[in-house]
C-alpha cells in the first residue's frame, strides 16, 4: 500500500473555525491530517511567538472523536509546537486556513494566517496558506477546500524553492462563476486606518482601529485585483526580506563611523 | 531658523527601556522626538495590530517632564496610533530601538522592533530599526545611539525607495573596538527551537519555548555575521514578499480548475 501523504493544518480563526472544518474534510480524502490549530480567534497577529509565558496545549474533540490539539497561543506557535514536539514525524505540507476574509496586500504582513504557513517554510517544510475573501458569515469554503486539495498534489509534485511559500486567495463565488486562477504578486494597496476616540463609562478614553483597503494598484496580476476579476490569486512569497537592489546604493552613503 | 527634524521613535522593550531612553536624547541633539511605545515589553510580537479590543493611551513622565505616549497594544500599534492620530504632522523619520537583542537572520521575521519600523514605511515616512545584540542586562546603548543619529541626517538626505526600510544591528563593543559598518542580507539562520514540557503545581502539563541560533550563513555579507567580525550591520529589507523568481515556475503547474 502506498504511504499515505501527512499533512499539519493550522490557521488563525481558532481550532473551530468553519474554514478549518471544511478543509480537513476535503484533505482527508488524500492525506493523514493533523491539526493544530490557536483555541481563539488570532487575526492580524503577525509573525508572533510566545516567548514570555508557557503555552497549554488541549485534545479537542468534534462529534465524539479526537480532532486535533488546541493551543493557547498564536498561529506561528502552534505550526512550531506540532513540528518540534507534537508530530512524531516532519508532515510532508503545512496548510493554513481557509481564512474568513482574505490576506491580499499589505494585510500579508498583518496575517496570523500566512503567519503558520511561513513557519512550516522556516521548519523546512513545503506550506501554503488559503483565504476567502469574504467576511459574510456563512461563506461556502467549499470550492477553496477543493482548490487547496488539487494545489496540495502540485506542491507534493514539484517542490517548493528552500525559503518560499504560497499565498492562496480564493473570490467567494460559486464554482461556476470563477474565471480561472492567476499567478500574481503582493500588491501595494494599503489600509486608510483610523482610531475613533471613544470614552468609557469613567470617562476614560479609548481608540478603536478602523478603516478599509485602499486600491492603488489596477494591473491584471496583482493579488487583490485578481480576486476582483472573480479569479484565484496565487501568490510566491518569501520570508527573506533583503532588498538586494538596495544593496549598492547603501554602499555609497556615507554611514561608516 | 532653519526648521528641526521631526522624529517619531517606538520600539518593543517598553517606553522605559534604557535603548529607547539612550537613542531619544542623542536624537534631540538634532530633531524633535516624539516618543509612542508600548507600556510593556512586546518582544517577539512580529507585525502584530490589535483590533479586537480597543487601545489604551498614557500620557508618561521622567524626571518630572512630560516624555511620551505608552500605549496598551504592540510596536506596529504604537507606530499606527502616533502617525494616524497622535501626532498633529507626519514625522520626517520612524526610529525603532534601540532593541535589547540582536534582529537578524529568520529573528527579522519575528521582531517587534522591526515591524514599528515596517508600519512606519507601510504609512509613507523613512524608517529604520535599531538593535544592539547582547542581552547583558548593563549594555551600552551610546555608540548605537551615535550611528543611530548619523544614519537619521544620511536617510533624510538620501531617502529610502517606497516600501524599504533599513534594519540596523550593532555589536555590544566599546566604539573603539568597531571594525566598520557593513551592508548585509538578511541571513538564512534559525533557530533550533525546542519545547520543554514541565508539570504545572496541579500536574496539569504546560510547554516553554527555548533554543539559540543556529548559524548557517558564512559569508561576509550577512548580517549575522558582520556583528561577529565586531562591524555594525545595516540590511535594507522590503514588505513585498514575493519571490518574483518563483512567477514564472508557477504558471506551468497544473493547478487551473
Amino acid at each position: 500500500m502506498e504511504k499515505k501523504l501527512s499533512i499539519l493544518v493550522s490557521n488563525d480563526d481558532g481550532i473551530f473555525s468553519d474554514g478549518l472544518g471544511t478543509l480537513v474534510k476535503e484533505l482527508q480524502t488524500i492525506a493523514n491530517v493533523t491539526i493544530v490549530a490557536p483555541d481563539s480567534q488570532q487575526s492580524a497577529i503577525g509573525h508572533a511567538i510566545t516567548m514570555h509565558r508557557p503555552l497549554r496545549v488541549q485534545e479537542v474533540s468534534k462529534e465524539g472523536k479526537f480532532f486535533g490539539y488546541a493551543v493557547d497561543g498564536t498561529p506561528a506557535d502552534c505550526v512550531k509546537l506540532a513540528i518540534r514536539h507534537l508530530m512524531k514525524y516532519k508532515p510532508d505540507l503545512v496548510i493554513s486556513g481557509i481564512n474568513h476574509g482574505s490576506n491580499t496586500a499589505v494585510s500579508v504582513i498583518y496575517s496570523g494566517t500566512v503567519s503558520a504557513a511561513t513557519e512550516g517554510t522556516i521548519l523546512g517544510i513545503p506550506s501554503f496558506a488559503m483565504s476567502l475573501t469574504t467576511f459574510e458569515p456563512n461563506a461556502d469554503f467549499s470550492y477553496a477546500a477543493k482548490f487547496a486539495r488539487n494545489l496540495a498534489l502540485n506542491v507534493i509534485e514539484h517542490g517548493l524553492p528552500n525559503g518560499t511559500l504560497l499565498n492562496v486567495n480564493v473570490p467567494p463565488v460559486p464554482e461556476s462563476e470563477i474565471r480561472g486562477v492567476v499567478v500574481t504578486r503582493q500588491g501595494k494597496s494599503i489600509w486608510n486606518d483610523e482610531f475613533e476616540a471613544r470614552r468609557d463609562p469613567g470617562n476614560k478614553q479609548y481608540f478603536w482601529l478602523k478603516g478599509e483597503l485602499v486600491e492603488l494598484d489596477d494591473e491584471e496580476d496583482i493579488d487583490q485585483r485578481a480576486i476582483l476579476n472573480n479569479k484565484v490569486s496565487v501568490t510566491p512569497i518569501q520570508f527573506d526580506l533583503t532588498n538586494y537592489e538596495m544593496i549598492k546604493t547603501l554602499q555609497s552613503w556615507n554611514i561608516t563611523k
